[in-house]
């Protein structure tokens, strides 16, 4: 069935995507995993002969619009968006920076949402997630208190008690700076911050986890 | 693990839900079917003795808000909302009515969204469904043409191309009814045509089949 497709076309192309196709390519957002679970099966465009299955571009481009469009319903420092593992964090500390959401980063401290005597307690209306799996701390403290959470999710994920799912590459260092750069762009735009074309002050490359970053703390 | 769970109470309870919990129970809102779909695991409360399998009522009520923020994003025609069952039409008839959205009742006409060539043709920017199996043509046009779907869904339903899922009896009269009029209320509470605890000039009657309706054609 995806026998004549190459790694090059997306399912429809009519459109104008949010970033041109080959920077979404050569940034990999498109690269999921060689495990595929039901849940993403709508959102998998082929599987390479490797075994590697592969996400439809179109597809995130479209639901990276639909959850601005959520998300950008929400005061901003109400949204909280977390990021425990590496490659997420600086991506996600700029997306914080560009849209006034509150960054979690790294370990996602049990209580920081559902214990009321925690002194450092946060209380958002909705959170973004950098991989339920990584998260998981995070998406479970979420829906105990009963907020939204929207994923983005590769072709491993399950989507138990994600509400909005962004299919994407979520491990990759380049594909995490491109989409959380889209993120920030589009959710200004949402909110009308920036014109429907307008751009956000810092680069894909200001959103990248800088490989010597691997051994500092910060 | 649920045996201890009578049917009315809710999986947590100290949030205020839209409506009063007796009010969407005895509506059956929370009613689904013998099936269960591994999809909407996340949302099933419980399995009742007699094998039907029973939403839970918090996550009906936050998915109505969920999804009332995302449709308050669009302009209200440019909504489509669809109802190929019988007991959807007056529901979606009167949604439509009080929100400004744009009804498609009865057999979704192939070709009303995808074909340029149909005069009749509609373009909206978003899709709210009530069954996504009884109202698969819409399903299919609206994925062809690339708009974000919500959809009513009950317990025997599979996610597939549905951006936005509302849990919830998706076959009954009544519950489609109540259903129906919370998604108007909350819609232009969202939106601020009405106040956050304002409510709509039509009742939940008024949203209801009549059952003589079986009866005629409209």
């Amino acid at each position: 069935m995806s026998k004549e497709k190459s790694e090059n076309e997306s399912s429809t192309s009519t459109e104008t995507l949010l970033l041109p196709q080959d920077v979404l390519l050569s940034a990999g957002v498109h690269i999921g995993t060689r495990i595929k679970t039901k849940d993403m099966e709508p959102f998998i465009y082929k599987v390479r002969s490797d075994g590697l299955f592969v996400l439809d571009i179109k597809k995130i481009d479209e639901r990276i619009r639909i959850a601005t469009k959520f998300l950008s319903r929400f005061d901003p420092p109400k949204i909280v968006a977390t990021a425990v593992r590496l490659y997420a964090r600086e991506p996600v500390r700029k997306f914080c920076e560009i849209t006034g959401a509150t960054p979690v980063i790294g370990r996602f401290i049990p209580g920081l949402l559902s214990n009321p005597y925690y002194p450092g307690r946060i209380e958002p209306d909705v959170m973004l997630v950098s991989d339920p799996r990584a998260d998981s701390q995070a998406v479970k403290e979420a829906t105990s208190i009963g907020i939204p959470i929207v994923a983005l999710c590769s072709t491993d994920n399950d989507f138990t008690n994600i509400d909005l799912v962004i299919p994407t590459n979520n491990k990759g260092r380049r594909a995490l700076a491109v989409i959380y750069w889209l993120l920030a762009r589009q959710l200004l735009r949402e909110r009308n911050e920036i014109p429907p074309d307008g751009d956000i002050p810092l680069s894909i490359e200001d959103f990248e986890v800088k490989l010597t970053e691997r051994f500092h703390h910060r």
